[in-house]
């Protein structure tokens, strides 16, 4: 940590400065430039991150060199985590599309999806049963027995299923029925279901929040991690913006950005960021060439009779056709990556 | 709700939006102009809110007409909500000042706190005994620890506590220990929290979340008072911008914007808004002018000591100062009010 | 246009607003719902924007139902606008790569960089003669000394040029030497600029601002448009946003949104969005697929001896893989494209 | 300057990076600590700005020390700057209020507002002649006329006018006419402008631009203090943020932010910043109470026949109620400042 001082600091300001950090067990080294001195402070700075040294007279700003987060970084695991959810491996070679209705509205529904879902190629099924929805007036789930029926689904077809939680008492029961559980973006920083689902032993689908940077995103992965689950997914979906023709910003440069600085898996959900059908086929297309390791996708066989979030959801044909030019541009990035391996050893 | 038709919208399109509608149990009103058709949809909004319109082809837009929030607009009830936290009334005339640490750190330092606040005059104190923490290797509060503190405190001070709580399951003993349940900014749209909260019957502190729009608040309100709470005092503390030298952007415009919309009364924490103690005295007098029914301030007896947010702590000198300017500033705004009123007999 | 009203508006209230404007030579369709009356006004909606009807008492909100902007809508030209710039096609089928430095820092650099570009495969040069520097200390270009070594380089190289103009004075210059007359994002709504470019000849290249809509940069061109230039490219190169890891955050999504409201070539600066040079060959290849006309980027044989913005400057070996990279992903786009055109048959 | 380098740095990285800087002039101090090693660089931090410091291979960040801004800064000059405007002065202990219509639609009805403004007690008239407007098929201005009934209202009531310049070739007929020159939020990087306003010796009202921060618009004003003018206002008026119901984000906080950080006068316009005559009165007191030295504000005598931003402009009895509020403000605001000069000296 680097601590800038004021010009105008009194010397005693200064002597009380170090004299506390350096009582808290840090060693400092002193660093005088023309026109600012500079304080190196030496040891764990996890430990000085909560003291407010801001709070100091004389302090005109402070500097954390090292990352606030362990487990989730690159730098704790270099290798990228390869998460096998019962069969398919997310953050491997091949990419993992993730498709389903927005919310599980009736067992047929679902079973009909499920069949365009895997026919289409797509390797897991997605459906809330559990909705968190911005007005206390709008269709809030199935609950438990959305859950039964994508339980249904995922032994018939096939498909590993992936569905929110919403709440730390509904952990126990998601977790029985599903093989991967969801965090939504609104509770991102909802610590006390990060621990609780942090303590099981499924993996978990970290949705970023909407306004959330990528290290606040790093932090609520590292509660996950912190609390004994080392398989979380991290999914960009959109961050707030002042854009007024689509739902959310999508930030595809958070791919690459994680990518330097976490080994773990990374997602993208073009549908909930634009909220807009005829934006998604082009956003989950630039999901796959900007390195993405899992897409996830809102189908609905008929998208006006949808209860929640019809207008982002693929009619089947459309997501058949999508499939088709993801497998395209899979190919291609066999070959980019070939590429960008000459540009690593050269 | 109005929807606008796209021009190139086929017969056929347009009959079967229509027919749809119209089996929905709504009345249609067409109006045809120069360059585009307008549906225009009489009936209950909510119950068609959920559909997804601009799935079908042909549809251009859809404008809802109506507010989606109603037990917390100001149609719903004209006059203003007057909270009655023992004694001390929140959106009454007087306008009420919250003090207190960030986190309760210890017995000893939560009763030194508190006698400072209830000398400066201030009515109500604040203090954290579960804290939502970025990071997860931050202090986490002392838990049932703090409130305990806390309720001593409040007793031997006299003065009503509000405090966080941030899980569902902690709702039954935060209620126990505390006269106002605080849910987070970061908890916002924790619906779950929200409805539990909603069944108890304790005034909620409900903050403004960091990408919420005050749409996003009302709704988050309606939560709580569709369970069967109908005290909710909300709160703007600065929501997520650019501006690089301030935490977030305090968003004083929400308190007028709010108090149109609303019957709810309204709290302002300059002191989380802006994570630095030069701003929160200059922004707390705002506050008042700008007609904010009450004041959250951070105050600590050693701010670089503090565990948490010392930053932006007000040491007691600091509040005793404030606590006069709001004064003097309240006696002004007797008069403003007075001047107000002409106007909106004029 | 279509005027909601308040349900506590008055009969006088709303008859003195029918009767101004019905003066005003609009046609009103009156449309009475449960909650609330609709006036739906029929004629030049144009005239009426600049009309401040929501200072009417008993308005509550104001609904524009179409575009404001006319020449640069699809409505006003279905076709897709290709430009020539010297035999390269922006807009056609293929793909168009500009590729230079920041600055032009000196004959002899600008000569290797520009032959750096020709041998990658480019197929236009970029370089800033004119810089606008946030600081008034910073390097600001060499003027028109620069804009020789530009055409010399052209020349040279077969390569088209483009460069930005900054003032309306400089625009004689500028054009003088470029092909492409650039206007920067710091610029987009300086009108009197873009009204003076809009009197040349030479197509304009116009970067989105950092806060400005999709419909305010449509507005921005259409600005160019009505002076009567009619050829305008349009470029996104990242918005304001929270993220501070990143400088801007590139709105990807605004391809596909601009392709659907406008028939002008779009292109993308992964360059200037990020600010990092590891991000930007990922998001130029996102560019790609999500449907780009062309791509600018930064190329620098030295970055960390440039003037202006080394820190996102591709070296020399890294710009030639991307070309490799693009070049493949252009020949899954037109597999991608087939694909798509079943679609829009189905 | 610090550099902070990548634990993965290799030692020819390092004395790569360590010579380039010592070539250039700078002194080098090195402090390693646990997991980094940090570079001091002494030495004139302007210089070594524009390198491409993170273009060095083994550099993890560049954290700069300095403020990039000098004659706007409190170190350059400590005491408030004070404009004197044909004896209103502004940055001295009276709050200046400006008035009048946001564009000068004839002689009468510029007239009739001006006598509004003097009878209210406002001390400035504001008026725009040139109007940088989105659209342009919207009203652009009356230009040299509209001029010409300001420079004749000014004379009429005696009071100094402000007016907006668009374009550097206005310069020398807008200096003809008007006692201080307003740059508007759209051109605040106009950089060619900047200078131009920079060598005449009117006033400059410099408007923050909508995604500037404040360091960019210290920046801005950078450019016009170091073109010679040394009279520069700084104006809030509102940042572009993802709320809906208002148009900008006013942002207060930038006012004591300011304050701390510069020398020169501050002033907040409430009307551009919501768009919503609503706000503006409820804004306008907190500027005044969070220390602002003048406020902007927007009337017109019949706002729904305004051909500009009707819907924000302040009717005359609106303004006479809301100068009285002021009044009452700036006594209180007396108050404050002996309180608040207690605490400097304690």
């Amino acid at each position: 940590m680097i601590i800038v001082l004021k010009p105008e600091i009194t010397p005693e300001e200064q002597a009380h400065l170090i004299q506390r950090i350096e009582e808290m067990g840090f060693k400092i080294h002193l660093s005088r430039g023309e026109h600012r001195t500079i304080v190196g402070v030496i040891g764990d700075e996890e430990a000085l991150r909560s003291t407010a040294l801001e709070a100091f007279s004389g302090v005109e700003k402070v500097v954390p060199i090292l990352k606030p987060y362990k487990l989730a970084s690159r730098e704790f695991r270099h290798e990228n985590t390869v998460i096998d959810v019962r069969g398919v491996k997310i953050g491997g070679p091949k990419l993992v599309v993730i498709a389903g209705p927005c919310s599980i509205e009736s067992r047929e529904s679902l079973l009909q999806v499920a069949k365009v879902v895997k026919d289409s190629g797509a390797t897991m099924l997605r459906g809330g049963a559990f909705k968190p929805r911005t007005s206390p007036y709008s269709f809030q789930g199935l609950g438990e027995e959305g859950l039964k029926y994508l339980r249904e689904a995922s032994e018939i077809f096939d498909l590993p299923v992936v569905t929110e939680v919403m709440d730390p008492r509904q952990v126990p029961i998601v977790e029985r029925y599903a093989d991967v559980l969801q965090i939504g973006a609104r509770n991102m920083q909802n610590y006390s279901l990060l621990s609780e689902v942090g303590r099981t032993r499924k993996p978990v689908f970290l949705k970023r929040g909407m306004s959330a940077t990528v290290k606040d995103l790093l932090l609520s992965a590292e509660y996950v991690l912190s609390a004994g689950n080392r398989q979380v997914i991290l999914c960009e979906r959109g961050v707030k913006g002042f854009e007024d023709s689509v739902r959310n910003l999508l930030d595809l440069s958070a791919v690459p950005n994680l990518r330097g600085l976490t080994h773990l898996p990374i997602a993208v959900d073009p549908s909930h960021a634009t909220g807009r059908v005829d934006l998604v086929a082009p956003l989950a297309r630039a999901a796959v060439v900007v390195g993405a390791d899992a897409i996830m996708l809102e189908v609905h066989t008929s998208p006006e009779k949808a209860l929640s979030d019809g207008a982002q959801a693929l009619r089947p044909e459309a997501l058949r056709r999508l499939m088709r030019e993801i497998a395209v541009l899979e190919q291609s990035m066999d070959v980019v990556r070939k590429i960008e391996s000459e540009g690593a050893f050269a």
